[in-house]
Order: C-alpha cells, then sequence, then structure tokens
C-alpha cells in the first residue's frame, strides 16, 4: 500500500463510485486520520453527494441499537437499498472495540457488495463527531448507499449532535432503563423524528410509549407540524421494522415536501464550513504564538498573558487578534 | 434607577472597589446580561484584577455543594478574608430558584459586609458559563474580594469547564450516591486539584476514599508533581473544613511556587480571549447572511446552500468565507 499523502485521489473516487469497498474503506480512513489530502478527498467528492437519506440513530447504552441498526439494515437491503451504516462511539472503550464491533455486525451482512460498514472513534484533534463524521456521510453518498445510517452512544451531547448530522433523526428507548429519566434526558426529546420503543416484548413497553408521548407533547421541538410517530420494535426477533421503514420514509417525504430537506441539509453545511473556517483561524493563531508573529502585535499567547497580568483587557486583546487575522 | 446604558461604568467601579454592594451587583448584571456596557465594564477593571484566589466547586446533585461552600465561606471569614461566591446552574431549573437559592444562602451570612453572594443562570447568546462566568468573577476580584469560589452543579461538561475557569478545582463526592460510577464520569477525576468527600458521618466514606484514591492514580492526570489530598468532611456539622482550608492554602502555594498559577491564568485568558474574538467573527458572518454581503462572494447562508447543493465543497466555502474576514 503506497503512504497515505500519495494516494491517487480522484481515482480513488471513481473506483468508491463503482462500488469498490476497499476504494470506500481508504476514502473514509483518510477523511478519520485527517489527512492531508482531505481537503482533495472533500473536494472530489462534492459532486456526487446530496443523493443519500442520512439517518441518525442514537439511544442510551442496552436499548439495542446496534441490533437495531443491524435489522434495519436487512429491512432496507430486502426493499433493494444499497446501505451505508457509521457506528460512531464518542466514548473511550470504543478505539479498542471497533473491530470487534465490525466483525459481529459483518456476519450479518458478509459478502454482501450493497452494505458498507465502518466503525469510527470520535477522536481527531478538529472536535471529534461534529468534523469527521459529516465527510465520512460523504464518502458514502458518493459511493452510492441509498440510505447511511450513523448510529451513536446516547451519551451526553451526542444526541444533540447526531440530530445536526442527519435528515432524520431516530431515538431509541427500551422498557426497564430508568424510562422517564432516560427520555428526560437534555435532548432526547427534542430531537427525535420517530422515536422507537424497541425490547417491546417486555413489561413496561406500552407504559414507556406512553410516557413518551406525553413527554414529547410537553416538550420544547419546533412548530413544524410533524408529528413524531412512536414505533414499538422488538429487532432482534425482526419485528416492527417494516413499520419503523414506512414511518421512517414518510418523515423523509415530509422532509421534501416541506423544504425542510434543503433547509437541515444547509445548516448542517453552514455548521460545517463555519468549523472549518474557525480550525482554521484557531491554526494560524497558534502558529503566531508559536514565533511566527507577523505584524509587530503579539500573538495569542502573548495577548493572554498580558490579559491575565491585568495589562489588557480580553476585548481589546480580541480586536488586537482580529486585526492579526485582516492584516 | 437609570437605563443600564446610561450607567456611569467608572463611578460604578469605584464604588464596587469601596465595598459598595449594590454596585457590585449593578457590574455583574451588567456583564451577565451582556449589556453593550459590557466592554466597558470589563476594560474598567482590568487593571484591578489578578488578586483574587478563584476556587472552582463542583460535584454531582446531592453531594452537599451549598452546605460546603456556606461552611467554607464560614470558614474564610474566621479567617479575615473577604470572599466572594457565584453560584452557577447550568441546568434548567435555576432561572426560577436563583432567588430562592440567594435568600437561603444569604441567611447565614446576611449582614456581613465582607461576604459577596450571586447566584448566576448561565443563559446568554454567548455561551453561557464559560463566557460570563469569568467576566463576573473579575468584578469581584477588582472588589477586593480576597477568595472567590465558582460553585457548579456537575453536570455533564460543567466539571471540565469550572477548571478551566479555578486556579483550584474542589470536586465533591458523597457516600451511597454510585461511589465508582459518580467519580468516573467524564472529567471528575481529571480535574480536581482537591478533592472532598463530604457526609462523611455516613457509612461507606472511607471506601469512597479509598475507591477515589485508586481511581485517581489510574486517572490521565498532568504529570506536575501535584498528588491531589482528599479531605473528608461533615459540611453540615462544619467538621473537616479548617483542613480544606489548609489543602486549598497549600495548593495555592505550590501553583505559585512552580509557576503553573500564571500559566493557569494565562490559559484562561486564551480561551476568554478566543472565544470573545469567535464570537465577533460569527456575529459578522450572520450579519452578512442577512443582506450586508460586502464582498460580492456570498455570505455564510449562501455559501452552506452551495454546499448542500453539492456546488462547491466546505473547504473552498470556508476559504471563501475567510476571505471576506479578512477583507
Amino acid at each position: 500500500m503506497p503512504p497515505r499523502h500519495q494516494a491517487d485521489v480522484p481515482g480513488l473516487v471513481e473506483r468508491a463510485r463503482a462500488g469498490e469497498a476497499r476504494a470506500v474503506a481508504r476514502l473514509i480512513s483518510l477523511v478519520e486520520d485527517e489527512s492531508p489530502l482531505l481537503r482533495q478527498v472533500t473536494a472530489a467528492l462534492a459532486p456526487h453527494t446530496g443523493r443519500a437519506q442520512v439517518l441518525g440513530l442514537t439511544g442510551a447504552p442496552g436499548v439495542g441499537k446496534s441490533t437495531t441498526t443491524n435489522a434495519l439494515v436487512r429491512e432496507l437491503r430486502a426493499a433493494g437499498k444499497r446501505v451505508g451504516v457509521l457506528a460512531v462511539d464518542p466514548s473511550s472503550p470504543f478505539s479498542g472495540g471497533a473491530l470487534l464491533g465490525d466483525r459481529i455486525r459483518m456476519q450479518d451482512h458478509a459478502g454482501d457488495p450493497d452494505v458498507y460498514i465502518r466503525s469510527m472513534a470520535s477522536r481527531g484533534h478538529l472536535g471529534g463527531l461534529a468534523w469527521s463524521t459529516p465527510q465520512a456521510v460523504r464518502v458514502l453518498d458518493a459511493a452510492g448507499c441509498d440510505v447511511v445510517v450513523v448510529e451513536t452512544v446516547g451519551v451526553g451531547q451526542s444526541e444533540v449532535e447526531v440530530a445536526g448530522l442527519a435528515d432524520t433523526t431516530l431515538v431509541l428507548l427500551a422498557p426497564g432503563m430508568g424510562d422517564g429519566i432516560q427520555a428526560a434526558k437534555a435532548g432526547i426529546l427534542e430531537v427525535g423524528d420517530v422515536y422507537v420503543v424497541n425490547k417491546a416484548d417486555r413489561d413496561g413497553a406500552d407504559q414507556v410509549r406512553r410516557d413518551l408521548r406525553s413527554m414529547i407533547a410537553l416538550a420544547d421541538r419546533p412548530d413544524d407540524g410533524w408529528k413524531p410517530p412512536i414505533v414499538k420494535t422488538v429487532a432482534q426477533a425482526g419485528e416492527g421494522l417494516a413499520e419503523l421503514v414506512v414511518e421512517v420514509d414518510r418523515h423523509h417525504a415530509w422532509l421534501k415536501q416541506t423544504g425542510e430537506l434543503r433547509a437541515r441539509r444547509t445548516r448542517r453545511a453552514r455548521a460545517e464550513v463555519e468549523a472549518i473556517a474557525l480550525a482554521s483561524l484557531r491554526r494560524s493563531w497558534g502558529d503566531w504564538s508559536d514565533g511566527g508573529d507577523r505584524s509587530g502585535h503579539g500573538g495569542l499567547d502573548e495577548l493572554a498573558a498580558a490579559v491575565a497580568a491585568g495589562e489588557t483587557d480580553p476585548w481589546a486583546a480580541a480586536d488586537r487578534l482580529l486585526e492579526q487575522v485582516r492584516a
């Protein structure tokens, strides 16, 4: 294998578009590793993106996210869809578990050239999930996936982040997991487009559904006319998945019809462009601090030291920093 | 009371420095409300800051943060210190509870002109805790407080944020609260300079201390030579507070001696300057998007729409955004 900085990017993109799994894997590695070629990769992908339906799937540990993703992929494959899965785990145990997770998942879809599954750790200097995942989605989109499922563990902020990445966000719950509390957790009630009560053969599933319904009614959701459905599934047995796909497609049709699909994707792109621009500014401030002061003014570290010493105030320091950007 | 934008800022700062509680309150309101005078306030305070010892105090709900803060203030007052307290609650119930919290706390220190206590909700357009709290610390610092205690509820990211604000971070735990789990929560083991096992008259306090000791040993902490002490307290009864103050002062002396105090305050100022600069850039991008496009290039919204449509890629769009900043 040639060193990464020598990769033939246009060739890789061509081969990925032809469905070659190794080329897809290589491109995702390039974006995940923040390769110097990242920029070239993104530019080469851009004209081939925007076709895939992007689903976010999130929920607390133990609700059955992987099983549900697996069952959902089976359902989508039965309908002839080409599917990509990105399993993103922002918590620490992942970098070791990634390969194992891949292998377990692959057993069901091994040898199927129309399913691409990839685990991603959300490491990276530039901001984890929010940064590398949209790039990886773009690879799968360009590679001709009809549907891309982004699966994340619901810890802290990640529910809200996954909602920012997806056209349709699926929030999973299960009976017996602290019910009210798990649903009331930051973000869960606000971000779901479709709710899934998995393990619905267990006691309490109807209660979870009822509680969820009333909590969603009270939540601070956008007043856009979409009433999120709640689907009961037993993913392990494949039950309820057909209904889930129906609801997901109904949401997608609603997104298109109302113009909300375009609005969401534009918001997504806005956040991404802004993140890239801010990272670039941060890098330049870092560079100046390292001695590359170009303007005779102090770099960020020098300005910060002056603020800490009370010699200047943070607003004046910020002005001087921005003068450098504009210089 | 005159409208806020007519406040006599230099006069307020003079009166705050003379210890007038109403002037302190007014200045904190100005920074908390992101008044147009914020900038002027910060500039007027700058020469009078850098003297106060800033303590962060955090922990999960129920460990006894308010009681501990209260007992700590009593201890510091007994030593003749002038004390400021900022109680920051980033969770939702606070905006209503702020006044009640103030009143309960004030009962102990009512009429003491050398204690200033203030509850803050972490609302605000510019980023909550990370933004308004350092400004409020600056007010109390300039008002002559020897010690400023910033108390935050330990939810999600806030432990890590409070560590970024303080010279010395106190992390509180208590027996019977999920022990291992509460300590292993993101950040807790990494950010504490002094650990407090409160409610130490309850069963399990020694076990919490032992578990904590071994977990801290395994945590990914800076290799700077500081071994965080673990102090047992019964804040309700005032027990252990003298020892806590000794450990806090020992840490402060260590910070000074190693140069780490200056390094921490510079890092803090760096983050603050950067946040102000980025907020200013964001505002200008917003303005251009609203039709104030100055350069003939598209504003951020227009660029984002082009990215969403696959007409350009996010890197090229970020370049164009930065060209506008530099124009």
